[in-house]
C-alpha cells in the first residue's frame, strides 16, 4: 500500500475541527470588500451583531437559552458605535454579521441584556460551535479595532476601509490590518518514561494543569520558539517537535499552535515567575486529570475544548 | 518496531532548519528583561548593531564582504535614534545585539557604508545564515517599534520598556507587544495526477511561480485558512492538510506556515486580481523549475531559502 502525503497515525484526520473557536463558517469575502457593504448591511433588517462592550459580549437572556447575535433593535440602546464597526462576513442565507464596540457599560447594559466575558461564553458553552467561531472572528476585530483608533506611526486618527477590515491613516501613509498572534502550545512527552509535562499557572483554576505555552517572537521558527518557550519555562530540553491542531483564540487574538515536543532532558527547573508547579505526569495520572475537568479537589485538565486538552487526550489515544 | 509519535516519512528531520532567516541562535532572555540592560548594552564596547534606514539594512562594504553587524563608532553619524533601539539579545560570548533605526537617509549614509534592502540581502546571501536569523529579528523589531511610536487607543506617546520589547502608553493602561502575523503557505497537490499547483504574482520576476499563500484571519483555524486562500485565489478546493515547516519572514514580520494541501478539485478558476497564471505543474515540470531558479526564460522556483522551494522540493523527495 501506498502511503498518501496526508496520511498519519493521529487519532483524528484533523484535530484542528475539535476544539472550540474552530466552527466558524461565514463567508469572509475579504479579498473582495466593497467600500459599500458595510452600510449597506448595516440597513439590512437580516443583519445580525456581536455587540462588544469592555471587552464582554452583550447577550440577550430572557430566554431558554442565552442569545449571543442581536438585532438592530436590541443594540439601539447600548450606544452602538459605528464608526468602529467591523463587517466579518455572511451566513449561509447571506445575511451578515457585523462585530462592534458600544458605549453603555457593562454593568449597565439595558434588560434583558447581561455582559458576558470570552472565557466565560467558551467555557459554559453559551454559544453553539459555529456561533463560538464568528464570535471569536468578531470580538478579536474589535478589539484590534478599539486599540488602532489612531495611528502608531504618527498620531493622527485612523479610518476603517473595507467594512472595517483594513485601517488607513488620514495623516500619513500608514495602514494596518487585523492583527493575530502565533502562540506555541506545547506537550512534552518523555517517550522512555512514557510521561507528558504539565505546568500550573498561578491565575489557573484550583487543581488545574496544563501544557507550557508561549508567544512565538519575531525572527524565530515555530519549532524554535518551541525550544526556547519549553525551556525558560521547564528547563526541559526539547529535541523534535511535531504539529498537531491549531486553535483561534479570542482573548485577545490569538492563533494557538499546538504541538508534540519530544523531551531530551529530565529535571524540571521551573521558572518560579511564570509557575506555581511544574510536573511530569504518567499515563494513568493524565487519564484521571481529563476525567476531572475543574474538579476542585483532585489534578484536573483545562475542558475538552481546549486545545491542551486536545493534545492530551490524542497523545493518550494514538496509535502505537 | 513501534513508531515514535515524532517519526514521520517526510524527507528531513525538521524541515524549518533549512529554510532562510531561520538560524537565529541569539538568546533573548525576552521574559527576564531589566531595565537597565538597554543602557548597559548601549555602552558596551562588545555590542553589535543593526543599523535601519528607511526599511533597509546599513551595511558596511568596504571589505572583502559585506559587514551587517556595526559597532557604534560606525552608525554615529547615522544618526542613531536610541529612543527606537530594541534589544534583540546575546550571543554566545555574551555580546549583546540591539537594532535600531538610524534618521539619515538610504541615499546619504556615509563611506563605506550602503543600505541594502531586505529581500536583497536574502537573496544575494549577503549575510550568514545565523547573522540572517538575528537580522530577521532585529529588523522586524524596528518596524514594529516605528508602527508603534503612538499609541493605537489614545494618540498619545508610546515608551519603550525591556529593552525595547514592550511599548507602554504614557497617557491610558495601553500597553502593545511585539507582532508577528501568521502566514499559510500551501503546496497543493492532486495526488491522483501527481501534480502540484503554483501560481504568479503579477510581482513576480518574469518566469516565476510559487505557492499560493495567504495571512491567517483572526477566527480561523491555520487549516481553514489554507481552504480558504486556495480556494479564493484558484477556485481549488482543499480537504486534507499536513503542516511541514516554518520560516520567520521579516517583510516586514511575518511567521510563514508551509504545508501541503490535498486538491478535491481539479478545475482552476483565477482569481485574476491576485495572480496572473494558476498552473498545474507534474514532477518533471517541478523539478525543471527548481533547477532554473531565477532563470529568465523559463518557468522558475523561488530560491533554496524559501519555505516554497522548500515545499516543491520536498515533495518531489518524499519516501513513497
Amino acid at each position: 500500500m501506498t502511503l498518501s502525503l496526508f496520511d498519519h497515525d493521529a487519532p483524528h484526520g484533523e484535530a484542528s475541527r475539535l476544539v472550540a473557536f474552530s466552527g466558524n463558517r461565514l463567508d469572509r469575502r475579504s479579498e473582495h470588500r466593497t467600500e459599500s457593504e458595510l452600510g449597506d448591511a448595516l440597513k439590512d433588517k437580516a443583519t445580525r451583531y456581536f455587540a462588544i462592550t469592555q471587552g464582554r459580549l452583550a447577550m440577550r437572556v430572557d430566554g431558554a437559552a442565552p442569545q449571543g447575535l442581536l438585532e438592530a433593535d436590541d443594540i439601539a440602546a447600548m450606544q452602538p458605535q459605528h464608526a468602529d464597526a467591523v463587517l466579518i462576513g455572511w451566513d449561509a442565507n447571506n445575511a451578515a454579521r457585523i462585530a462592534l464596540p458600544v458605549g453603555v457599560a457593562a454593568e449597565d447594559l439595558p434588560t434583558p441584556f447581561k455582559a458576558i466575558d470570552s472565557r466565560s461564553v467558551y467555557r459554559q458553552a453559551l454559544l453553539d460551535e459555529e456561533t463560538l467561531g464568528a464570535f471569536a472572528q468578531g470580538t478579536s476585530l474589535v478589539t484590534w479595532a478599539l486599540a488602532n483608533r489612531f495611528c502608531g506611526a504618527c498620531g493622527a486618527a485612523m479610518a476603517p476601509e473595507a467594512g472595517g477590515y483594513r485601517r488607513r491613516c488620514t495623516a500619513c501613509p500608514h495602514v494596518v490590518f487585523p492583527r493575530t498572534d502565533p502562540v506555541a502550545i506545547m506537550l512534552t512527552v518523555d517517550e522512555v518514561g512514557d510521561r507528558c509535562l504539565l505546568g500550573r499557572s498561578p491565575h489557573f483554576p484550583p487543581g488545574m494543569f496544563s501544557c507550557l505555552a508561549g508567544f512565538i517572537e519575531p525572527g524565530e521558527t515555530m519549532e524554535d520558539a518551541v525550544r526556547r518557550e519549553t525551556l525558560e519555562e521547564s528547563g526541559i530540553t526539547v529535541g523534535r517537535v511535531r504539529y498537531h491542531a491549531s486553535q483561534p483564540w479570542p482573548m485577545p487574538h490569538s492563533l494557538m499552535i499546538g504541538v508534540y515536543a519530544e523531551a531530551r532532558s529530565l529535571t524540571i527547573a521551573r521558572d518560579t515567575a511564570e509557575l506555581e508547579d511544574c510536573r511530569w505526569f504518567d499515563r494513568a495520572e493524565t487519564e484521571a486529570m481529563l476525567a476531572n475537568v475543574l474538579g476542585e479537589d483532585k489534578a484536573s485538565a483545562p475542558p475538552p475544548g481546549a486545545i491542551a486538552h486536545r493534545l492530551m487526550r490524542d497523545w493518550l489515544d494514538w496509535r502505537r
